[in-house]
């Protein structure tokens, strides 16, 4: 069976918001956890809104310090605060992140009732910002007008499955079931060794998600992205604006298709709309036309990775 | 004929939003003029909402640094530059404000488009921060947990109407009309006055608008308001949870009716809600049975003053 890994869609404009479009934000569980991708401006009520609880959330990954990506971040605080909140919140995000937030929060007198670890992200260098046995983040090095990154989401764990009536004839003991899971060979106590395959079944093969947002079209990107399940992939503008998405270290929709189509992934979803687009079936279809496993980004769908 | 004098809702809520209500903000329209109320989070999303024209607002009265009060001020002012706005905004608030939004346009490497005058208020004395022959704008000093003022938007100007016959039938000329309108007596070439009185009828009264929040229970704002045609109150909880609105500086919503018949306001207008209160019909019941003329305050409304 599948462990959970889900995309939820909480804001999918660019710099401006519409009358139906929220700047940009994502809710991702996983294995448990839930992270949240960006927060601008109204994050809080997107959650409450769409039944999300937001004290469930444990990571808050923020790509760049443009409003649009994390103004809604000093209310979602200030609400976690008034619930009680006491769990440790881990931030990542760019290193200018905590002054600023620490000014926001002294100049309102605000109290905060839980810890916020703060890890700060390399906008040069792809890192491992955060890792378990789960599931580990990572970012990847973006071109926009300031310090940016995207993130890698990406499961960890044993990719096989126990072969249980294999496992019951030959008795392998319960204390072996997690190493074969993860590959190793049986050490019987005689110390004959019995082959992994044997005792196993193709598993489910871990799934990444990645998200990439601010971005001018940068094939440097495209190692970093490879095979993931699921992009994410900013689509500001139609491809008639590429000189305006150049301009303003943006991607155009084709552009982003075209992403995808290099990196092979499994599943395209773009967003960050220019408020110019009341509607935006052009945008898929342009994206479409380079990789058609594409669909659009909207305010409250659910995508599982 | 009246002239414009309204207010449109844009947040009821206290300090974190629920499914329906969005955190402080109120949009007045005067004599032509538009004037933003408090700027909660989310503002900038409601205005485009509702179809009113960001760019039209000229001053922005920020009563508190509370996060449900200000934070949508960054977002508003980067949209309202990315639409390419020239005129000038002036804001009016809390000293601390201007560092807060510098710090934060510096550190989003934002381009702001048009010139912020800044205008302090001073929370421990009423003063007039805004005038000119149309309208007045004053401050009322209320006692929050942080400094904070409310905020008294008046028309000023002539209450005559010109008697037009007889006018007419006496030859004033034209150069007297605006004098007369503003209760000056006629003073003809020969010398002879002609009472204002016989030239004159009476015309609109000037009207007021009273916006308190936040605020714990206190007669002396009373004096301030006294009379205003429409008042908006703080309400944050029912008169039950009184322990509770003391402790955090707010007002009940049987206070805020109080406050109202103390006043002989015109109507009052309650907001500024709890999150706890999915209905809002006990908070109006409860200040109806101290002041008859309430209303509720609801996203999207518009009262006349």
């Amino acid at each position: 069976m599948h462990r959970c890994f889900e995309v939820t869609v909480l804001g999918t404009s660019s710099a401006s918001p519409t009358k139906t479009r929220f700047p940009s934000s994502q809710l991702v569980r996983l294995e448990g956890d839930y992270f949240l991708i960006d927060c601008g401006e109204g994050t809080q009520h997107q959650l409450v809104r769409l039944g999300l609880r937001m004290q469930r959330i444990r990571y808050i990954l923020i790509t760049h310090l443009h409003g649009d990506h994390f103004y809604g971040l000093p209310g979602l605080i200030s609400s976690m605060s008034l619930f009680g909140r006491t769990e440790k919140l881990t931030i990542v995000g760019p290193s200018a992140l905590k002054n600023l937030l620490d000014t926001i929060i002294s100049t309102t007198e605000s109290r905060v009732t839980f810890e916020i670890e703060y890890i700060h992200t390399n906008p040069i260098k792809s890192e491992t910002v955060l890792a378990n046995r789960k599931w580990s983040v990572s970012t990847v090095p973006l071109k926009h007008r300031i310090p940016c990154t995207g993130f890698i989401l990406r499961e960890q764990g044993p990719e096989l499955r126990l072969n249980a009536s294999a496992c019951e004839q030959l008795g392998v003991p319960v204390e072996w079931y997690e190493p074969l899971k993860w590959g190793d060979d049986w050490t019987r106590e005689d110390g004959t060794v019995i082959s992994n395959s044997v005792l196993t079944l193709p598993g489910n093969p871990n799934r990444s998600y990645a998200y990439i947002s601010d971005t001018i079209y940068d094939e440097n990107i495209v190692p970093h992205i490879q095979g993931c399940n699921l992009l994410y992939h900013e689509a500001t503008f139609l491809h008639n604006l590429i000189e305006r998405a150049t301009e303003t270290h943006h991607t155009t929709s084709k552009q982003a298709g075209q992403i995808a189509a290099k990196a092979r992934v499994g599943k395209l979803m773009i967003g960050h709309f220019s408020s110019r687009y009341h509607q935006t079936d052009e945008l898929l279809s342009e994206a479409k036309a380079e990789f058609d496993d594409c669909m659009l980004a909207e305010e409250g769908i659910t995508v599982a990775v």
